[in-house]
């Protein structure tokens, strides 16, 4: 298996990889699906149809036929409106782009050196952006931009509206088309989300939390990028505008996009850790401090709040105290003395820590990458070799993880059925 | 912060220890707690009762004192079985472990050039191994036993019994003292799990599932153990039986105990991974082709399987995907060139692709610990560097976390709520 760089890829297959990647994008595919459901809801229909035929009166008879109209008039309208919205955004993507380079000079020769038409790389960037691929037609993916700060921002909103914002933008689309139109099919599709079974038509509530939560990733991502690798390697060389604006596009990336700025292998470890919980969340997880919309319905506050608390102490504790201790008492360590001290060996004790279990990987001094002749095997544990600091969180954790089953109500709240 | 070894510890020291280890362990606690539980039922009794004193038959009346009073004596019982279940097991654990020192005079010699008394190494690695503290008075843990497998599996029934299999060795107990001295109060225990509210006796099905899936995943670490491990420098200078002893005892300690036979550190990749998850898992964790005897009631078949899925994929899909990498494809590179090869770089990568992200941790020649003339650096991902194997499995993971919706209903099961 020969593995190939962008930019091995001739003109005529970058046409191929955005076509590819315009229909392959979630949510070109999911109007795809909606003839489908549309066929399925015309089966049942015809079913009460016939049901309806049997004994009712004529005027209840049309009452649901218009209604019935009415639902698969919505669907179609919905499928031309997510249409639309894929043209225009992928349109004005490709205009801003493609003005940018036109603009501004300097970007352009970066793509005139390495032979790239900005036409191409303005489609293809916007194609890609908006199906969040992460591809780009050169090599150092966005990295060669670093500096282009405007550019970067462009490609911002074309990310967020193809993902995690879609249903926001979908919902906030539909209500001006209705406004513009006048037309009920749109007033029904606001008010029948669940009655078109569309996916990505979610409840306004549910739209304000999902934006909500996108917002505060990116923020906390964006701060802990820039208190992190303000002065470092990976930003030199950039004024700060153009380190907010790189560090805010690596943040938005890290949600399913992938089109990176920055040298991800130079990133500090804390940031890391960060990132693989930000690449692990679906791109509609949210947070809210009480569910309003009910869903699912059937599920009592309490399943709620025992789903909230799985979930925190599943994956949260450990991970939260794994950046701590990253970020703040052993980052001389890690990068210092990196077959000893990784994101693993610290995770390793963690979890042994917070399952109160006390496996340990132990410190060699045979691993340290410069001999050090002060350096002495002892038989206590890793955590043995961290600062204080590390020590008191360690115990922390172990207290923590001791008393989980206040946290839990014992050991019943983790089944795993 | 000074670290201290075990064998700094005096003698007078480790008898705390023992004290403190006994007293803190999770099966002691628990009955501590038992006064506390009968104090409470009996306030909630006497209003019970005030409430009856209005306007009922005497006789009534008189059935539910006796009820109540019968509830306060299974309690009472349940207590002394208890305390009882401690004593015997500590008992019997320091026995065996004791005679057999007395009989093999290699493992006493052992001892004897560390200066430990048999006697008292004998309670403290009885009372560590019930209350599954992981601590024994030598340095080197359970090393230095590594060839001494009878003293192994002593412990390992030792282990079990303060802590995964506890529930289904107190249903047990409490079975044969019913039969034994006829008494209803027995009955009323086993019959009533819920009314007496100590969260150690579980209804007799979950007993059955519990200990099933101890059992499975004992195997199933002892199996990945053997066959990593087998001829690995572990193991070097013992036997087959040795090895399958040590593989054994170091897999039921990955579960809460932690007393370590193998040096944690030189064990594989793929085995640490299995490992933290085990050290993760609380004890009371079980696996069910489908729940039986309704936790939570009010929960549905469907928010049942909700979670299950949830659960499996949240942790389970990525970790089987580094644990395969790691195992089979990645294996040698693992071992070979491990600062661009490490759990958490494989990880990053498998959680990249599984969030359809892209971000790559990259491969640098630099990173080499012997320089290689021959390498060099490209612009491709990580995985680029990786085997043909390898890089399949990243294209399958790409597709599962493409079709995550299929698995999951869409984004609305991964709802963190």
């Amino acid at each position: 298996m020969a593995t190939v760089e962008m930019e091995d890829f001739s003109e005529s297959q970058l046409w191929v990889l955005i076509i590819l990647m315009l229909c392959g994008g979630e949510v070109f595919t999911s109007v795809a699906g909606l003839p489908f459901t549309k066929a399925r809801l015309e089966r049942e229909g015809s079913t009460a149809d016939a049901i309806i035929d049997i004994g009712t009166l004529p005027t209840a008879n049309m009452d649901e036929r218009n209604r019935l109209r009415l639902k698969f008039d919505a669907i179609r309208y919905l499928g031309y409106a997510v249409l639309g919205y894929i043209f225009v955004i992928n349109l004005s993507g490709f205009l801003s782009i493609f003005l940018y380079l036109c603009v501004v000079a300097d970007a352009r020769d970066v793509l005139r050196k390495k032979g790239l038409g900005i036409g191409l790389f303005s489609i293809f960037l916007s194609v890609s952006s908006f199906a969040n691929c992460g591809f780009t037609p050169a090599n150092e993916n966005m990295m060669i931009f670093k500096k282009y700060s405007t550019l970067l921002l462009l490609i911002v909103p074309q990310i967020l509206s193809g993902n995690t914002l879609f249903p926001a933008c979908l919902r906030l689309v539909i209500r001006c088309l209705g406004k513009m139109s006048g037309r009920e099919e749109f007033e029904y599709i606001l008010g029948h989300s669940e009655a078109i079974r569309y996916k990505h038509l979610l409840p306004p509530a549910r739209c304000v939390y999902l934006a909500l939560t996108v917002v505060a990733f990116i923020l906390v991502q964006f701060l802990l990028l820039c208190y992190q690798e303000w002065n470092s390697e990976v930003f030199r060389g950039t004024s700060s505008y153009q380190r907010a604006a790189a560090a805010l596009f690596q943040a938005v990336n890290s949600r399913h996009a992938g089109e990176s700025v920055l040298d991800v292998s130079k990133l500090s470890p804390a940031f890391l850790v960060v990132c693989v919980v930000m690449m692990y969340l679906p791109p509609y997880t949210y947070l809210v401090p009480g569910e309003r919309d009910g869903w699912p319905a059937s599920m009592e506050t309490k399943e709620r709040r025992f789903l909230w608390s799985l979930n925190l102490s599943l994956l949260c504790y450990p991970v939260i105290f794994i950046i701590i201790i990253a970020l703040i008492t052993e980052r001389k360590s890690l990068l210092a003395d990196p077959l000893n001290f990784n994101i693993f060996s610290v995770g390793f004790e963690v979890v042994s820590a917070y399952g109160n279990v006390g496996f340990s990987l132990g410190y060699s001094c045979s691993r340290l990458l410069k001999p050090d002749s002060y350096c002495k095997d002892a038989s206590y544990g890793f955590v043995g070799r961290w600062s204080n600091k590390g020590k008191l969180i360690v115990i922390a954790v172990m207290l923590l993880g001791r008393l989980k089953k206040f946290q839990m109500k014992g050991g019943k709240a983790w089944k795993f059925s």
